[in-house]
């Protein structure tokens, strides 16, 4: 038996193509969505996501601009433009591109961004959003976009054991506290790099998120049958027989599927719908502004 | 063998000692810490909990200010008496008193507040400074004071199997990310009303936090030998032979007390501590008023 593989692409069209009509409805008020990318440095991996995060914004008619940091740039001048941004009115949803380079406080760059204009949702007040509850607001796109696979895949998540590895605050952390929230109702277990008897715990778990970072961390004979595995991490690791000398891996050992009920891959799960989900964040808070 | 009983009310009462001095040096500079109460109606235990506060203050050299609302008061009111108190300079901590009547939005009245005076810590930015991982503002009473009761208990919580039970806003939540968090390293699983086989998962935790608010819900026959348990619940349950006709219990079984190594009784056990952390996040937030 072979796991049911999960195509984000296909998923995230469909959550893009959900969006054309509210799109429509904010022009016919004479309202253009409008995406303000910050980008500092050239971090070749920050370059192609935000180069696709401009991409999607094409497809789905939202304006996008993109403003291009040196690396030397002082966190005063980050804060000037953010400052800028926030009182544009012609701007919609701002976006910082991580990483920031190690003198910068990303912290303090991210919670100057307003709150309703912070389509990544990593401010602060997003943040505690979560932790009271609700889902209506702006949700970190990673965490929303596994959410969304899961409801447009029909999986029941009431009543499961969701194990997330990893416990970032833009992955990990958000994702295990919705997955726990009334109306989603998983028994959620988070497991990091310090816990004990990984395998133990992963083989009892029905629904697996794993974000830690590490290649192929999670092995196959860890994944109890029929489970749901969504791999998150993106890894470059070594390949000589691939002209780029690397190939992008997840945290799951591939060979899981043979065990997985279905599985979202890496490529082509969980980060095209990120993206999807900035766009829908775009949407929302351009109608939140436009009220 | 039989568990050992953590003393909320003494560790308490060491926590209040060690803020003695940092009063003192608040007091030196010509700042007294000014803690305002809000509360709203005749409920007979909020009142009790809100004159234990009071008695804190007292015992702490904290000003203390009540100020009473009739249950009719209009949640525009409320807002008014929030706005003013955080306009008010010698004020350094808000507190609203729960639950407010039904027809007032709670989460308005909580997130009006400022979140430099929110010394209750639910306060959206203070919950997402959580979820950041920063532990250093105002954290929410009660989780901070049971991860007090674990460190002057000297309790390792690294690689533990920790289980929350119970997911509220308040209690559950926060508690489960600070356990999680980088420094704790607890492996976390968050358990609900919706979660199956919950004694087994109970049988395999290290440290058990009862926060389901359903009187002795935890059994005896679900603690492992040798584990911690912290029992937050406080339920009234009918006693023909007390005077009263109820007396107090938690959500464990009083008979796991045989069964673990440990264990935070109800009363005297997490009570005490929420009041030592409401003492010190109100000392905090004057610290840094007044910086």
């Amino acid at each position: 038996m072979s796991a049911i593989t999960l195509d984000g692409r296909e998923l995230g069209r469909t959550i893009e193509k959900d969006l054309m009509s509210r799109i429509d409805d904010l022009k016919a008020k004479g309202v253009s969505p409008h995406l303000a990318v910050v980008i500092v440095g050239d971090d070749p991996a920050s370059h192609v996501y935000v180069r696709n995060k401009e991409i999607a914004c094409n497809r789905c008619g939202i304006i996008s601009t993109r403003i291009d940091l040196d690396s030397t740039v002082s966190e005063q001048d980050i804060l000037k433009v953010v400052e800028r941004l926030n009182s544009d009115e012609s701007v919609h949803g701002i976006l910082v591109q991580s990483p920031l380079p190690p003198s910068i406080d990303e912290s303090l760059i991210i919670d100057t961004i307003s709150p309703l204009k912070d389509v990544d949702g990593f401010h602060k007040m997003n943040l505690g959003n979560l932790v009271q509850g609700d889902r209506s607001g702006l949700l970190p796109c990673t965490p929303a976009g596994i959410m969304k696979m899961l409801e447009l895949s029909d999986y029941e998540t009431s009543g499961k054991n969701a194990l997330v590895i990893g416990r970032s605050r833009i992955v990990g952390m958000p994702i295990s506290i919705l997955l726990a929230q009334k109306g989603i109702d998983s028994t959620v277990t988070v497991a990091h790099s310090r816990t004990k008897n990984l395998a133990d715990i992963c083989l009892q778990a029905d629904l697996i998120i794993a974000a830690i970072g590490r290649a192929e961390f999670v092995k196959s004979e860890w994944v109890k049958p029929g489970a749901m595995v969504i791999d998150v991490g993106i890894n470059r690791v070594p390949d000589p027989t691939r002209k780029s000398g690397f190939r992008l891996t997840g945290d799951v050992d591939p060979e899981a599927a043979k065990n997985a009920g279905w599985i979202s891959p890496v490529p082509g799960g969980v980060g095209p719908m990120t993206i999807a989900m900035l766009m829908s964040n775009t949407v929302l808070a351009t109608e939140f502004l436009s009220r």
